[in-house]
């Protein structure tokens, strides 16, 4: 165990998202019965890249079985164990507008892996609301006591751009080290936090950015494209 | 221009990525006053690497001014060009939930370069309804008719995993080139349409890695960590 986790520490966050899209693909697999795949398997069934499977997963040490593939019950317990998911993790939303709520309510979540257990709030007719999923919305200024209280060890920041910086001050005052940022502003890094980024922005130009080729592209390769 | 286009169609989705996070800091420089910036001076201010900006800019040709940096105005315009925000893009949201609300209501938007025009749902119980923004709830059923009257180039999938295969269908069927997925479903290609997924899961699992090799971390650096 601490072997592969001090080798884990070095796992690039490409690698680890990549590593996050193989478990559900496994979850899927195992779900109708398969019980080995190959990489090729893998990569054909979700287009996915074989060879990027294989550096990825040699990383961890050899699971393939030649001629099998990998054993999926092996290479799930191992990711799960990779990605943290042995134990339950308790978010906590910080913002109770739309987005917020939706976070409450999102069904992307693994059951039992990530449960949103509150959400934060300085809007006086928001505090005190509870969700029809039973979590409530709670005083901002009781952060640091609820996050302790409910054993929140991921925040999700979903407040407004102006206010971000501060939130996440209250956040990393009360000793959270995982914050999940949708607020569309570059937040200043934090010593010994991590912060991952879902910027809706740079999703949206990268698809401008397709728009604007695609006239080109589409004149170049104009016989297979119709 | 077609030149530059030939070329940018080679631009990897990352490289893209980045290029609108730039773009994002130089608006930034530009209502501070700043006129100039060198790469290292972009990298210090934002949290960035120098090196990766000099290579990803000089993918476009040399802005480098020897000395001062880059001119601000010009390297601007230029990524404008190259992400395509050049024009408005209308963006339509598929599911009127709190997610579709949320996006309908996102202040991260380049204001006039992503404008929410539609939403979309099934629920008899949610068509009409009319957002304070005045944007309107349609029936999914006249999807491909208000697309084409609202010049609809984007689609948001913001429905429930097992109805966004649907979903995109009808979208694709439209001639809808370019769809920004947040149902937590690996959504199958087509051909020649772009589809970039935000997905949380995979943004949590990120830090649910993170938190499960923090103590190793802390361990190695004990000295420096607190």
């Amino acid at each position: 165990m601490a072997g592969m986790n001090a080798k884990a520490d070095k796992i690039s966050d490409l690698t680890i998202n990549r590593l996050s899209v193989y478990l559900r693909c496994l979850h899927e697999l195992w779900a109708e019965g398969a019980r080995t795949i190959s990489s090729q398997g893998l990569a054909d069934r979700f287009n996915l890249n074989s060879a990027q499977i294989r550096k990825d997963l040699a990383y961890f040490g050899e699971f393939g079985v030649r001629g099998l593939g990998y054993n999926i019950e092996e290479l799930r317990n191992h990711l799960i164990k990779i990605l943290g998911l042995d134990r339950p993790h308790n978010v906590g939303v910080l913002g109770a507008g739309n987005l917020g709520n939706a976070l409450a309510n999102y069904d992307g979540f693994s059951p039992g892996k990530f449960s949103v257990v509150a959400l934060f709030d300085t809007d006086p007719g928001k505090i005190g609301r509870r969700l029809p999923s039973g979590v409530e919305v709670h005083n901002m200024d009781e952060f640091a006591s609820i996050a302790s209280e409910l054993a929140i060890d991921i925040v999700a920041i979903a407040v407004p751009a102006r206010v971000a910086e501060a939130a996440l001050d209250a956040v990393v005052d009360a000793g959270i080290k995982a914050v999940l940022n949708f607020a569309p502003i570059r937040l200043q890094g934090r010593p010994g936090v991590k912060i991952n980024h879902v910027d809706l922005l740079v999703s949206l130009e990268g698809l401008s950015h397709f728009l604007s080729i695609r006239p080109m592209l589409a004149h170049a390769s104009a016989a297979s494209d119709e």
